[in-house]
């Protein structure tokens, strides 16, 4: 093995950031350096989250107190808007640290797009241009080398794992995709809000951000570079009364004489060698309890009932491979370190 | 007042027959005559469901016991499939008994669609030219005078009352309908499955029977009639982790220059006047939350990014208006009784 | 029928106003005049809870903007503290308007013992000797002719529906009582906190307020009266990943050579007559599921391991038995109306 | 490190043995050799449990088809009754194996006792003596010798890691422990039963099998041996609407003068040094969400508000540490392994 790699992380007080401790705690290269969360400096992470009590952890800074010029990695938690900031500071000032982050910051190359999307202007526009988009599976070299990543959504890493082959391959028509998406609740965020207490989300299901989420601009840019043309998508994402997981069904048109089992092909040959991506045989089912708390993805194609169309289904655990999982996958990446470590867990079922 | 009307529910022991046995107790003008369950004959409802051991109800028996002459209704609650034979021995013996049948066994008009959705020939099909489909706000003089109705299925419900209008109006394209449904456990029942444990289904979202579950060719049987072509859907069913409660997002092209507000104000017009048919206004999102334990249906009209399409979104409780709720508003029909009579009932929420 | 009796509901933005709202509606002899929520004035009950929106209600408004001298009677769903304030000046403006209190502010006899438990000294120490304690079925007489009606909290309704007649009676130790409580999160309330988030509060089970839960001296200040001698009891509730529902495990010693038996024909017999509470025969089992949505109490008796000791269980819907249909219920009482009246709905499984 | 340890896992199918499975596939020291299920046999475990479907596993046998002289180990995890005779028999055949059986078939040393509570004699009765009771925290040194080792129950392990030590130290009277547990669904195991169908466990809770559960007389077992004298304990499991997690709330009474804060220094000190157990400082409150998925058990000490008495809660995860845990805690044991190794990973919240 080689040396540590000593990492800090900003927002450790929110979901995905406690998902990353949870992870990077057991990565047998990874040590904890920083842990920040500013409303709750001073604390430790045990009183935060309980089940991390069991871990010997930093206390809880506000992010101006840490030195991270003794971090060789951020991970950042941070709720969008608040990264750019931040980042453009750290990176100022320590031009040799990595930054993995698992905001929306960085995602969208236009940043006129993210102005429009996220309704403030983008604050370090200069520095955008050097940060990479991290999904794995499609962007493994450049994150190698990356700086900065930035770290795709949850929907967008679902949707793009299970599309992006099948645009690239020219078999179904870009401009006809309807996804209509499936999320667990823990994907709002630990924020309070009204729609996500135990009693307003569970025992039912709603639809929500109808044609308006700010993941379909991300989709959007993914699938317009994969097609070679500007494309709009549908993009209808729902809340689950579950923690979590994300289910994308995606309605395709076939093109070019492709068949659902072509579809099928085309994906399973694109991800033979992958370890986290699963293209299931014929007749199998993408669930999310499959997955739960691992950074696994699985795929399934199936037939329509209308001619000329398939059914192409993504399922993963949000905050794993639709977050925190992918961020230490980019992270294993970017050191150089082997891609699954750390990350070889199990779901969790039931 | 008038009299009482005198039920008789088959197959009291299933989701539906007690949700029927709950509205109708408290039904002014329904005394509950009957009530069977051949593998639980001999039992009490209280053993069988403890929330109705608060009413005083007739002892459970097998169906063949009970003296069918003395009921002016009976409500069928049986699995699809053994219905057949019971209505047709029953309507032999009292031709003029009415029969609400909640099951599937006389939705299709085609009974070779039946055999082949349902994977056994039909056993009846000489009493199947009589059924009237059940879809209380599209077949009420039908059903006013029928002697057998056949309640739609929960989905059917929910996707017809959402698309017949816009169908028949022309607004939108029959032949390229996407519906991408989601229900909770209820609807499987109350027979013993693996994937309706709460350890399965609970803390999840799966798809299932992807293009070949039996309500869509019920659904494809009314769409077909309301666009006078043949048409085929995409029905795509979820288990959610939820007890009750159906949402179908249907995704439309729109046609003859129609917009998403045409579609909704299309809708509009057409329930103005439906006590249980809510259309929403402008940004109004459904939510099986807000209907469940009542008649209700919630319907959402939205644009989509893609131009030229809409969303259609619809809700409803899937045992209530999705079915015991719909037959007791055709009970209500057939015998001249107010049509909301025993249905006021307000969701439950939380 | 009677006339109507107008009623207003103070705090109609919160799970307990809501539930009286749904209730209320539905009762043929009230009418709903009023309905305040002061951060949501102006808006619709349909915006603030969609489940009410196929109701034609009073917009919201500010409670100081009604004019409180055209209504019979006010249900207070407010948080305590603000109660007390407001029914004063209510009652000193309109003194024969009675006041139906859903809060916790008048329930406690002794105003020092609501300054400890409360944490603020009492603000109408001068109406509290009024007020009568709403626990229907033990305080039928004195609720009929009050003025002020404190309804009791959700766990003491349980708990001393379950108890106060064995304790009476004498046949168990009223200073050895062992109550486990659990309750579904609805009775935190719609306010936001962290530990009622869906993704806190799901999958998973955390006792609270241990020892120092607020209904605890409620529960000791009845027991009290009843045993005729100063108790203190244990009681520690937990917080279940439900909506709705609050089951109490009560561990009692025998005395007197009391069985169980003796104890379960205790309750029978206190109970017989009354319409919502159901003690059950031997080995039946109350469970939440059989009350949801409804008035209902379900009271069990069973024998310990531990010889002379006795498990007595309650359980209820903490928001109608145990907030909003008890509060209708003394409303009846109030006024004269059929204690039943609107009251009926049966419990809404699954 | 050293050579691989074989095992066969026995009832692969159910959710102990494939969180076994969960658990072995990534312990540095294990092959998994074997897998049987025997209404499965043939099957992949793909088909069976998909979440493991990423796993290159042995195909699922009938247990008479497995060399077993060829595994190191058998984990058990079949139904109890059936334990009996296979272990019998591949004990007979292959002396050397040790068996760490997940089952209820040798945990209780007193036969008849067994009898009784499981309603059938014990069918190898001639092995018994030599089952070594599985609480590794407290049998340490007999597991590493053992052949035969019986896992606690899940109920058990809760409450003994959190009663034993102060029985034994005689600070709280053994013969008034009442004992309020709650338990996941998945404590009753896959099998098809009405009570644990999502629409009947979900958004309810309810008592079960009181005074009557198998688990009792196996508490008692122990604590007799602690405590000395022959003890009989209240024992009340409730059924709660979650997956995983197990919590006991112990009432105890003190003795000797003990107050609640010598009760927590009693289990502080006694567990310092354990890796699993936690014993919480004041004010920790113990919740399964902390211990979701992971090997952890939580204790936290709490004053009662009758003087004299305390409470004392455990929680656990029902299928880790109450199960499949535990077993490999005991299977490193057994083999001389590092006891944590395997048993890492940090709980799943949410």
């Amino acid at each position: 093995m080689g040396e540590s790699i000593r990492i800090g992380v900003l927002g450790a007080s929110g979901y995905t950031g406690a998902d990353m401790v949870r992870l990077a705690a057991r990565h047998p290269r990874i040590e904890i350096a920083a842990l920040t969360a500013n409303t709750h400096a001073g604390k430790q992470m045990a009183e935060v989250f309980p089940h991390l009590g069991v871990l010997d952890l930093p206390t809880l800074q506000n992010w101006e107190e840490v030195d991270w010029g003794t971090v060789d990695a951020i991970v950042c938690g941070l709720p969008h808007g608040t990264t750019q900031d931040i980042t453009k500071q750290i990176l100022a000032a320590h031009p040799r640290t990595r930054i993995i982050d698992m905001s929306a910051d960085f995602r969208l190359r236009n940043t006129s797009v993210y102005a429009s999307a996220y309704g403030q202007d983008h604050r370090a526009p200069e520095i955008q241009p050097e940060a990479v988009y991290g999904l794995s599976e499609h962007y493994r070299a450049e994150i190698a080398g990356a700086r900065l990543v930035a770290c795709p959504g949850c929907y967008p890493t679902a949707v793009l794992t299970a599309l992006l082959p099948i645009v690239a391959a020219g078999i179904v028509d870009a401009t006809d995709l309807i996804i209509d998406a499936k999320s667990g609740v823990s994907g709002a965020g630990r924020g309070l809000k009204q729609n996500t207490l135990f009693c307003e989300a569970g025992e039912g299901l709603s639809p929500y951000s109808i044609g308006t989420h700010r993941h379909a601009p991300e989709i959007e840019q993914e699938i317009t570079r994969a097609a070679g043309e500007a494309v709009t998508v549908n993009f209808t994402p729902h809340l689950v009364p579950m923690s979590r997981g994300e289910l994308v069904t995606c309605y395709v048109k076939l093109t070019n004489g492709a068949s659902p089992a072509d579809v099928r092909e085309a994906l399973r040959r694109r991800y033979a060698e992958e370890p986290f991506v699963h293209v299931l045989p014929e007749g199998g089912v993408p669930a999310t309890q499959a997955v739960r708390g691992s950074n696994h993805v699985m795929v399934g194609v199936f037939p329509d009932r209308i001619p000329g169309r398939a059914i192409v289904i993504g399922a993963l655990d949000n905050l794993v491979k639709g977050s925190a999982g992918q961020a230490l996958q980019n992270l294993n990446l970017a050191f150089g370190i082997e891609e699954t470590e750390g990350l070889m867990q199990l779901a969790l079922f039931p």
